[in-house]
């Protein structure tokens, strides 16, 4: 399939790019061990996800002013660690902790495709996480973004219009020039409303089993991929 | 010299890290030639680039709206084209032309020194070049940044303070925790003034003798070395 007006690929980040849930599971097993606590840290990750949604829709909604993922992780967190029964626990090292979401875990093939398709095209971020967490994630987790953009310069989360109108804008493109990747029919919905491409890409280990994950298009998206090498592949990138 | 409170070096970029007179008279001489316009070269890049600074100063004073680089390089060009004799050259030209600014040449150590200092901090560019500007030159130029930021993302040219403060809040951190880069003092002056720290790096042909280079810090910086290298020798990176 030949497709010249693309410019630029953006990546939805959790669960697309990253393995948030294994990551999260192990630093926080970690956490819980130094702190005595045990606990199902599978579940510990779903709960601390689940945070995510309900935090941003405030913001979107205008109930709560803007505010950073990092400090709706903290939110949740401050959360978790009652109902958790941790311990009283110093704030330097619940900052650290916090920052867990910083260092995620690639999928196998995200290095090696972001690089492929970086020989044909920008690839950016384009994630709710905030810049510092999306800067040290790809320092932690090798990839090799051109740009980080998130809908924190837009000062919108997904899947608001904006923060996808606000990334192509960022690139100097047109909307229809910029695709985002991404393993969640909505998010990929959200970018064909704001006027960009969309490209699904299977995830299917994301949830460990707690939900399903999304294995088929839900709408009539540009493409259709099992995984950033196959996305390459149908793109024409060596 | 040990320093560990510095977290991000944040780097100046035209004149700094890219060679933009050699870069733009090289592109413009090729534009003139395919238009029959015979010039001095060096001199058209210098008075491209001498509308860069006024144009700023009108966006920061408030006396014009926010306008990015690249409508600020174009402004200029279009005074310039008549200066010059060019006859009339169609939109889609001009554009690409426009870009010739996205197109600049790394000085010699920039992409290894760069790669050096990235081993050991985050890097990421604070220019007043858009983010678009300085992401299709950290493509073609090879430069390895973690993070492409941009006074664009604060609304304000440097050297007023919001552009150099926001880019170490989008970073997460202090503003002590950041260094700026810069061959220019001016810039370091207003990085200092902002809370940051601040190195100069020698760039002696950034003006090829169009006007003398800063090959001494006029004020009390952080660091002073003659190149990105020999910056990250002094900063003890591999």
């Amino acid at each position: 399939m030949s497709d010249t007006n693309i410019r630029a690929l953006v990546f939805d980040v959790f669960g697309t790019v990253v393995d948030w849930r294994t990551s999260i599971s192990r630093q926080a097993a970690e956490f819980g061990s130094k702190h005595g606590v045990e606990a199902d840290w599978d579940q510990f990750a779903d709960d601390w996800r689940a945070g995510y949604g309900a935090g941003m829709a405030k913001v979107n909604s205008g109930e709560v002013e803007w505010k950073i993922v990092d400090q709706i992780h903290r939110e949740r967190l401050d959360v978790l660690l009652g109902q958790y029964k941790f311990p009283s626990i110093d704030e330097a090292e619940l900052v650290e902790f916090n920052k867990s979401w910083h260092r995620l875990d690639g999928w196998s093939d995200s290095t090696g495709g972001l690089t492929r398709l970086k020989s044909k095209y920008i690839i950016a971020s384009l994630s709710n996480g905030n810049v510092a967490l999306l800067t040290n994630m790809a320092k932690y987790a090798n990839l090799p973004w051109d740009a980080v953009l998130s809908a924190e310069l837009a000062g919108k989360y997904k899947t608001h219009p904006r923060a996808y109108q606000k990334t192509a804008e960022l690139l100097g493109l047109e909307y229809d020039q910029v695709m985002l990747v991404a393993a969640h029919n909505g998010d990929l919905r959200g970018a064909i409303n704001a006027g960009l491409r969309a490209a699904l890409v299977t995830r299917p280990d994301e949830y460990g089993g707690a939900k399903p994950p999304d294995l088929e298009p839900e709408s009539d998206f540009d493409y259709f991929a099992k995984d950033f090498n196959d996305l390459a592949n149908q793109l024409g990138c060596d």
